[in-house]
């Protein structure tokens, strides 16, 4: 390895072939924050704590969002997921939303693209219900935290990062 | 306005009624991005000076994703876009490709979370074609630039932020 | 009007053509029924009155819905709403869920099969979240209650029917 | 069992995990009905009797809504289906449109959704083709008439209900 | 004109920039030919004598295409249509099915690619309906045969042509 | 075999019963032409010397496509691709690009579709992106050159055809 897999030699894209690999056990984690401004934050811990249904908005959109990974991007191959959860929770000394899914499928190709997709669509979801507050919401810090199964094994981020 | 306009008094999920406002010209530039370890860098760095392909795949799919805005975010409304592109860009300082995504239309609503997906999609798509070389990259920074049009009025991200 | 109009003479599927007509404001509510055993009833009141987040996913999947009802029924034009709410309520009397969909549209053709949609798609996936408890569900009752706008005028279901 | 299998112990929705059940045959027959005013009955009959199109519109409506079940509901899995058919029959006795959907699948989870959801886009086909005749249109009964296959193993819709 | 509108300067993809132009009514008409070998032609002859249903399956797959264009050609402009209607024929002396598509719109960009997709679709499906017998099946000719509407006017196929 | 696989005996489309099917290695390869007037040809042909932006894009929207075959096309059956490739090359002598789709895939029913659809989508795109300089291309010579797998076995189109 060392070249980029989903371009051929003339740089043409390719769906990669993944005829010869066997169906394993795959599961991937991945997490992402919202920061917003303290009058946002503000606004979805009041809701929270009484109801909690903007972020519980967020988590079925990330489910969602997580099965459609194939029809977004580009050369996914179609996956079909045994298990999807996103869970998205108010952290206040970040004044932020983390979010984080986490999905599972015996696959013969990996699922880190779903749980990345799945928090992508939930941390706009929470964008999208809080826009009409403040524009200066961010999403950051969108990242695999660990991978198991296929030839490559098993991934966590290294600690401390 | 300093409540959340997608749940109604009693946290049920509302699509914003939109139907007395009328259609102005909209627009929104989002920019998003994604950090790179050295070695990804790298690799995409020798491709797009060979050939560029890995970044315009992920304008490509970033324009798609830009379309599919309201089928993703539960609450948004249907958007005809006039105009969508999307430019990624290696930036050598940062080991990061920059993603920005500029929009217009004529619509009765915003346009801010077109743009904010399209800047998304690109940025995972550009994840996905670089995973199989390094786990350790990350989607930062995802934010709205610009808006103009509708009552709100025009948005600025402040200097020096 | 007195015959099928998605028919032409010869039999052919045709989307009306409705390109002569004028913009107007159109406004349909459609309602229908998810009729519960006694187990599944007490399973969702009890968690309507801790939470009450069964209903509220099936009333985000129903705006979902409506939002595709263009890609689902063959003959439909697609239709940018202005609104959608549904509204899912425990009908103690009935053992029910009663689900309520309520869609604006500026638009020359009308939106009776989007809130129809909104309704349906509801009440499967109150279905689809009880569906473990007892396979003795039924969905009933789905019609028009009212509409609104183009040249047929306002239509409201008969009082006492 | 007993508790709704769609939420956590915090009210989060989850898609249900079945990463560790084994594929088997499953199979589903759902069945809906859509009741017609006595002059829309007579112009599908008549149609029916000449040519019957409008019924096989809606049953190739009803598979290929079938096929969409996982994104309109929004826990539902993805799955390939083996086989699908719906059938659309007039009932003279009853005025209405009889709709039935058969699907099969290999499969680690029901396909009971896949039956209930092809019924209900077929239903809501002939609701849209018959709507410019009249709007008293009403669509009832849409249940699970059997089940096979998986641990809860076979369900039949009680007899002489 | 002289260059390729959906590259910039630099080959970046884009969607081109509409916002300025106005609404105006357009159409288009296209059509395309799927060949078939003697023995299919004869199959769908003796299906058509009888009922009619394999083209009329076709007819209603191209409308449903050309509903979907936007989705599937990159960079289209999503268009809301005001009529589709697609007609198959069997052309005895030349042993093929002739499709035509011919959509309309009020829109502020030409119509053209729906039309051809809403052919190319009905196409495919006539395609895969008769494959099980004959694999030597070929679609041919599928051009534009009139658009009107927008600054570059009217378009007729040359005759003769 | 003799009929027409995706209606039954009375008429009504069917999605083929494949339930009894052992899953086997699948393979498909179809072809298609863009022919273009000689203007859009040489358009094409300096991009191409430059960048070969236009042809990759074609490429791209045709694997999404294959992808979205079974949404496209009513009685296909739901595949998980194992590859997808799409190439697209201009033929000087024929003033013509050429579309050639590589899909793979370990099922119970065969992928011709796929590769059809492949191609016709990344035709149209061709057309799209070239449509402005003139209308008068089109698109010719869809057809499967070569099938694996199954119980029907090998195909390949006979040389000289």
């Amino acid at each position: 390895m060392g070249e980029l897999t989903h371009l051929d030699r003339e740089g043409h894209p390719v769906m990669v072939d993944v005829s010869g690999k066997p169906e394993t056990d795959r599961e991937a984690v991945a997490e992402g924050w919202v920061h917003l401004p303290e009058r946002v934050f503000n606004a979805i811990l009041k809701n929270q704590v009484q109801k909690g249904d903007v972020l519980k908005i967020a988590e079925l959109a990330g489910i969602q969002g997580a099965k459609q990974t194939a029809s977004l991007i580009p050369l996914c191959h179609g996956i079909r997921l045994d298990q999807a959860t996103v869970r998205c929770q108010l952290v206040l000394e970040r004044k932020a939303v983390r979010v984080e899914c986490h999905v599972k499928a015996r696959e013969v190709t990996g699922v880190e693209m779903e749980a990345l997709t799945g928090v992508s669509v939930a941390a706009l979801t929470v964008y999208d219900m809080c826009k009409a507050l403040d524009k200066g919401i961010e999403i950051r810090g969108i990242r695999l935290l660990m991978k198991k199964g296929g030839k490559s094994g098993e991934y966590r981020v290294p600690e401390g990062v």
